[in-house]
């Protein structure tokens, strides 16, 4: 048994389905507060049948092993993941298939924001290898705001027979590196890809380095060299989601009047 | 006097000038490994004229009150803010100005993040209210990997005030909001412009939304709402970053053959 805590975790495991839920417990403070998001929780428990108890603050704390459950926590069954065939075979969110692999991502805050930002990109499904990976742990989907629930995910066994797997399905398989060229702004996602992204400190293995089609760079401006992973993940992600909704369209809409101006200092 | 820790801070923090260093500790252990990055913080030490002394890594870890120090410890004075007036006398870093503002981000890691995407994507300067705002602290400056001893930070005592004199300064002041239109790709950032993100909580604050020209909107694709703010602010600026670079280029260049495909599942 698993503990998924939060309002929006909890939420999401019975939304998704993704899992089966033992129960649900929610505080008696917020509840008797009216908090509408709680009264979903409940609601949706009794719409799909799960057993939701109302019980003290304390008492949920102590099953959540923190304060942090906003009033909501669930004891749930190990997260269901899927194969790489599963994904392969799935239809494409958009026009191309986008998918996100990672090698060795080990914080459990970054795989959240990754699998929450993965989510909001519309990515059709996510890599994650049986060793050198976090858990899909409560602080996971409680990071993803609960997309931990909702994204696909394959467990995969060895990352780069997987991605070979991929290739031979068509898939460009691009790693994100320092070094790397061209800058992800000048490469066509308008094809089936995946984007591999390495561990903050090491970057990726050299296996994985040497199965990637390209190396993908994001332009560094400043002073720093590189951006935290879970950030250069998501705007990749967007950049691709940007070009796969509207892959003929100019590159931005003047969104504005470029003069006169109305209302300007005013 | 501050404290400083890590490599990334304390090498940054020497390099940029942005703050008086009183003293520079490094630790014996790691020296003696022959690590190159603190032998690096070694010479800058003497070229800046800065006092540096070999400690034991305990000693570090009781001045950083963290064992997160990486073998580096400075202390510093007080990071030194600029002026609004002085953000908008400097000349653009690319073709048009574009700052970012915070309504309300008080997560130090939130705010670190923020930094560092600002470095990374060339931002011209952060407008940080004195209220409301995480301090730039260690921590801060750690999850920035040094960034905010070098992006140009403005303290204002009243964001709508300093939003206010931006648009006299012919600068567009552009939201991120949720419910907000349009979508950032649609936005032509080759104008002036300011970012404002409010905290991951409660959005921006009424009357800095109010001040607003736009109200723009990251779509999302999946079942969450929004992103982590951290990665909000780097999408947008990420993109702002990508049509201020290449105004007048093409959405995205095939960087690869279309067909036929060398090495493919090889």
């Amino acid at each position: 048994m698993e503990v998924l805590y939060g309002l929006h975790p909890v939420e999401e495991a019975i939304r998704s389905g993704s899992r089966r839920l033992d129960y649900v417990l929610v505080s008696r403070d917020r509840r008797d507060k009216g908090d509408d998001r709680l009264q979903r929780i409940i609601d949706l428990c009794k719409a799909a049948g799960v057993r939701c108890s109302v019980e003290s603050k304390d008492q949920l704390t102590r099953i959540a092993r923190t304060d942090a459950h906003q009033g909501a926590v669930a004891a749930v069954r190990e997260r269901q993941f899927l194969a790489i065939e599963d994904l392969i075979a799935a239809p494409p969110r958009f026009n191309r298939k986008f998918y996100l692999a990672l090698d060795g991502v080990e914080d459990p805050h970054n795989l959240g924001a990754l699998l929450r930002s993965a989510d909001g990109a519309g990515v059709d499904g996510v890599l994650l290898p049986d060793r050198r990976s976090a858990p899909i742990s409560g602080v996971v989907a409680k990071t993803s705001a609960g997309a931990s629930e909702h994204v696909p995910i394959a467990r995969v066994t060895n990352l780069v027979r997987s991605l070979e797997q991929l290739k031979k399905a068509n898939t460009w398989v691009l790693g994100l590196d320092e070094r790397g060229t061209p800058d992800y702004t000048d490469f066509d996602f308008n094809t089936d890809c995946v984007l591999v992204l390495g561990s903050e400190g090491t970057g990726l293995h050299d296996l994985v380095k040497k199965t990637c089609d390209h190396l993908l760079r994001i332009p560094m401006a400043g002073s720093v060299s590189s951006l935290n992973v879970s950030v250069a993940g998501a705007v990749v992600m967007y950049e691709a989601l940007r070009q796969r909704r509207s892959p003929l369209a100019p590159p931005a809409v003047v969104a504005k009047p470029v003069k006169p101006r109305k209302g300007l200092g005013s």
